[in-house]
């Protein structure tokens, strides 16, 4: 042992964390909006309730990125990440009919490297900008010893608002109800771990080969962010065209389509109204993984399905369609309980 | 390859979580209050915002308990880093004015243990619990890869409610004011990887050994739980008494203290007002640790600051000793900037 121990020499470097959060103060910055109260570097950040509600309810999710991150080790680039993990929190409570207040990230890491936490925040401030959100905080660990050096996890935690007359709550869908389908970008950030075992094990590609069958790099493919849906949906949520929302994220169309039906309800989903896009395809195939599997464990290409009263139905694809989302009829909600891919 | 992979194969296994998620769901409902208005399993967490507030304001941060998760590990219990968690996040909301609404847990781990997961989320159940918190939502992630066998990472937010004008700001503070310390419990939730250094590797020593000179083993003695002040200051918060509040976290007082104090006003601390507790003294000894250092790292045995007007101090000291802190003059503010221990 030397002279005398520091913290430092232990592995946790405070000028460091205090540097890399100063990188990433402008970008934290711009997400400000006129509610906000408090300044980075407080204990706590501060955020006025926003006036206008009767009855305002808070919602609030939290969520990683799963093993996502380990792509971004592999390819190292880190400034998806956080758009990855605001998207999905944002999707999460817009489900129950919530738009984002404010957001929280925690980023840990067994070595701080500065570029790192700065390009993994930079994506977490991007992705709270263009759904509205202000980054309110957030928690940057060094923890020698508790991950290898290059990699990290990431999580966070989003708290929105909505007026509870307005809550998505499921008790306005009826059976003979439309579901329809809006398109996921890729795997958005579920399966991961079961992908990154076909395409990097068993056909040993690496982040820069070529995607089979794709122009693309697989790094790129597999990194494309989660998609947030709150821009095409929010105006449709608000003027009450939508019964339901379910976001399709681990466990798939068959685990997420039963959590916001009211009991009594399943559902139908219509398996040639689509085309399962080529990176699931490549993954079952390169796997041989089944198809009831990969429903379970993947998107399969709906990243979010609502549900609609049928006079509802062209309306709300014409607005989907207008705000660039890919949406289709894919099914019908019925008596009964599950869900029956068919 | 086997003749299909499967996402459990892959080393992600849904069922188990389910099922660590039932062991805990009467546990987590008992954190439920009046305001709580959704259940385990949805989406997102939904609560009413409470009446009675002019101008209410969201106090939200996010913490994780650092390498204290380690001595978890070597010592094989989990039950009491869940609440080291809450109680950080009570905290640091706490010297904002606020008292704790909800709260959400993240636990990522690379097997999921059921007995684990249930163990560290009883934890943070029962932290809510203490404080009147409720844990209103949280993500359990399985990350092969990630996280060696029986470790994990745990994360935590919590969202609390104050009246606008009674944000605790910096603004009654004035010089003259009296610094109040109130006692630690031991390490807290900072200083874990030199505190580990030290003793696993340089003392050579094991969980289960007693702890130098104390009657406690050394695992007995790191994961004493971080302290809630909540229920002892929040009245005095309330009363107005309190001018401001500084958490003793990672950076010690002089990091710390600094971040509560307006613009052109610095403290000094009395050394000689209190006895630094043994644990400390250990570290220091057999580290070598200058005690410059010791002080940038560690709480010492002050985990919280109370900043009083001189005349509310003899009542204030009365009320806290009352409710069982251990409590003591240790300083004051005074013109200038950053803080003097002398």
């Amino acid at each position: 042992m030397p002279d005398g121990l520091t913290y430092r020499a232990a592995g946790v470097d405070l000028e460091a964390a205090r540097r890399a959060k100063q990188a990433i103060r402008a970008l934290v910055d711009a997400t400000r909006d006129q509610q906000t109260l408090s300044e980075m570097g407080s204990f706590a950040g501060l955020y006025a309730v926003p006036d206008g509600f009767r009855q305002p309810v808070l919602v609030s999710s939290a969520d990683g990125v799963g093993t996502k991150v380990r792509v971004a080790f592999l390819a190292d680039r880190h400034d998806t990440i956080g758009r990855d993990l605001v998207n999905h929190c944002v999707n999460d409570i817009l489900v129950q009919g919530a738009r984002p207040l404010f957001f929280l990230d925690y980023l840990a890491s067994g070595k701080l490297h500065e570029h790192v936490v700065a390009d993994v925040v930079r994506g977490v401030a991007y992705g709270c900008k263009d759904n509205g959100c202000v980054l309110l905080g957030g928690e940057t660990a060094e923890m020698p010893d508790s991950y290898p050096a290059g990699e990290y996890d990431l999580a966070g935690f989003i708290v929105g608002i909505a007026e509870r007359n307005r809550i998505l709550s499921g008790e306005r869908i009826r059976a003979g109800h439309v579901l329809v389908a809006l398109a996921s970008d890729g795997l958005h950030t579920n399966g991961y771990s079961l992908a990154r075992r076909i395409l990097f094990d068993s056909l040993e590609l690496a982040p820069s080969d070529p995607f089979p069958g794709a122009q693309r790099t697989v790094a790129d493919v597999l990194l494309d962010p989660h998609r947030s849906y709150l821009a095409a949906l929010w105006p449709l949520v608000e003027q009450g065209r939508v019964r339901g929302l379910a976001h399709i994220t681990g466990g798939g169309l068959e685990g997420n389509l039963p959590r916001v039906l009211p009991a009594g309800l399943g559902a139908w989903i219509e398996r040639s109204s689509w085309e399962i896009p080529p990176v699931f395809r490549v993954i079952a195939d390169a796997g041989k993984v089944s198809d009831a599997e990969m429903f379970r464990v993947f998107n399969m290409g709906i990243g979010m399905v609502a549900i609609l009263a049928i006079e509802d139905v062209d309306a709300v694809l014409a607005a989907l369609r207008a705000a660039g989302e890919t949406a289709w009829r894919v099914g019908e909600v019925v008596a009964g309980d599950g869900v029956e891919l068919r």
